[in-house]
């Protein structure tokens, strides 16, 4: 079995672009079995969504009003320039010169194809999804597996009225404290701002009196899972009603290589033995009588 | 449990990109885990590579030589248009002019991250790795699950010697053969032309003498797997090494939503049916006594 092999660390980063060995591997691809089977317990289904979205999807949600310094955009080259490349000895740059112009750009979080594959529905009941996408910020700068370019994120997201929404968000944020004091990982969870509202936007006054975000943090201050609350921001930009008007929505997140990241600190190094932890809380979540089981503990 | 929201179908298509409902995200995941299993019981282990490659390192393998017309770039706005795109009503273009000039293109193949990652590396025993990527083609047009301007592919790649990779694919090419058999998806196996080798390389004509890829398509003509015999190309141009001389590599690849296709219309559009059929086929291989779990059928 290869680990990684380059020094045999179980990962490894450059360009804030990761590598992972096989132990890493299954450590991610378990964390997320674990989280997706959260979501259907909480009713929902698994989806998957396309890795490319449309600019002007994106437009419509803000994107470019609020994260210009983000935006991945995915151009192909000009068809008269293909000779001029296939020609080149050595490409090191593409220059944007050479692009044709595009539609495309990559998702900087895995909701997005929830909201606007639903774009324009008439909700009667409240619709719950999970699905995990490979998201891509471009960062000024990286850090291991705490701040990527490119990473996956796994989502489970309701879409519906307020109660069914603030009931969800409730529920995970008590798996997210169950799981992380099954498996000894202090987490300290904070109220944030969401960047969705920082500008001009009346729902900016909202967050100082119900918190839209909130972080859960390892100790050495990587975020790896949140819970957000949109109010129906994407219902009305999406034009997605329920029972009648804008629905509300919102999404618990997990940022899996940053969970692989504090998970394997915390067990010395050795992702093995951080994924035998991550299946005995799991399973010891899902046995009768817990919380999580019974579906206790909406706010 | 969302199907696809949208007329109720399994999956829906829009401009080469889809988007799964339930049940064909878990027939998709369950085939992944099948071709996955059988990489490990091969002596591979599981590895993640990074979801954009360089175009240097793609330079080296005659990527832009050979398919500039595939060549997916990844760009960022331009700091200095930042504040132009967030002041626009609706963005629905973005003109390449406004991008910065970069390094980075999408991957076509889940295998280039595998020689990429070992590339200066002296191996004394054979490399086996088994990946999952999203690949990313800009092809002229598209056609439903078939051909997807993104898609999944899963690869089991070996790095060694000659022998070892001849006896690789076989092994593989005997275990599609027994899978597609026991699901009676009747594929038919073709030699193809390799299009790596396909201009001016001696390469070429050594594909006249064995065969270089064979694929394995569905009744209407969908390849949804290959073996690919890369001879020492990759083991040339990425400076691995295999007991002193340039390493000989191959792969076998399976194309996820093609195999999702095939599958469910085989089972008359119910992805459910298709997913029981495919843990009924995986787990009759893996019994005792059957080809695959011994691992006989080596050519």
């Amino acid at each position: 079995m290869p680990v990684t092999t380059k020094a045999g660390a179980p990962w490894v980063v450059k360009d804030g672009l990761a590598t992972l060995g096989h132990e890493a591997t299954a450590l991610l691809h378990t964390l997320d079995a674990v989280f997706a089977s959260w979501g259907v317990q909480e009713g929902a289904g698994t989806m998957d969504f396309p890795p490319l979205l449309a600019a002007a999807d994106l437009s419509r949600l803000d994107y470019f009003r609020n994260f210009p310094h983000l935006v991945s955009v995915v151009g192909r080259l000009d068809s008269g320039r293909w000779a001029g490349y296939a020609e080149q000895a050595e490409v090191t740059t593409v220059r944007a010169g050479d692009l044709a112009d595009t539609g495309h750009v990559l998702p900087s979080a895995a909701c997005y194809g929830a909201y606007l594959h639903v774009a324009g529905d008439e909700l009667t009941a409240p619709l719950r999804v999970t699905t995990v996408a490979t998201c891509h910020r471009a960062e000024q700068e990286y850090h291991g597996l705490r701040r990527l370019g490119a990473f996956r994120m796994r989502e489970v997201i309701c879409i519906g009225g307020a109660e069914d929404v603030r009931g969800h968000l409730a529920a995970f944020r008590q798996r997210i404290h169950d799981f992380a004091g099954r498996l000894g990982l202090g987490l300290t969870r904070e109220r944030a701002s969401d960047p969705f509202f920082r500008r001009h936007d009346a729902r900016q006054l909202f967050q100082a009196l119900e918190p839209v975000k909130e972080e859960f943090s390892y100790g050495d201050g990587t975020a790896v899972a949140s819970t957000n609350y949109h109010l129906n921001f994407f219902g009305e930009r999406c034009g997605i009603t329920y029972a009648g008007r804008p629905a509300f929505t919102g999404c618990a997140a997990f940022g899996l290589e940053r969970w692989v990241h504090a998970l394997v600190d915390l067990h010395a190094g050795d992702p093995g033995r951080a994924r035998e932890a991550v299946e005995e809380a799991a399973a010891a979540m899902d046995a009768p009588g817990t919380a999580a089981a019974d579906g206790r503990e909406r706010a």
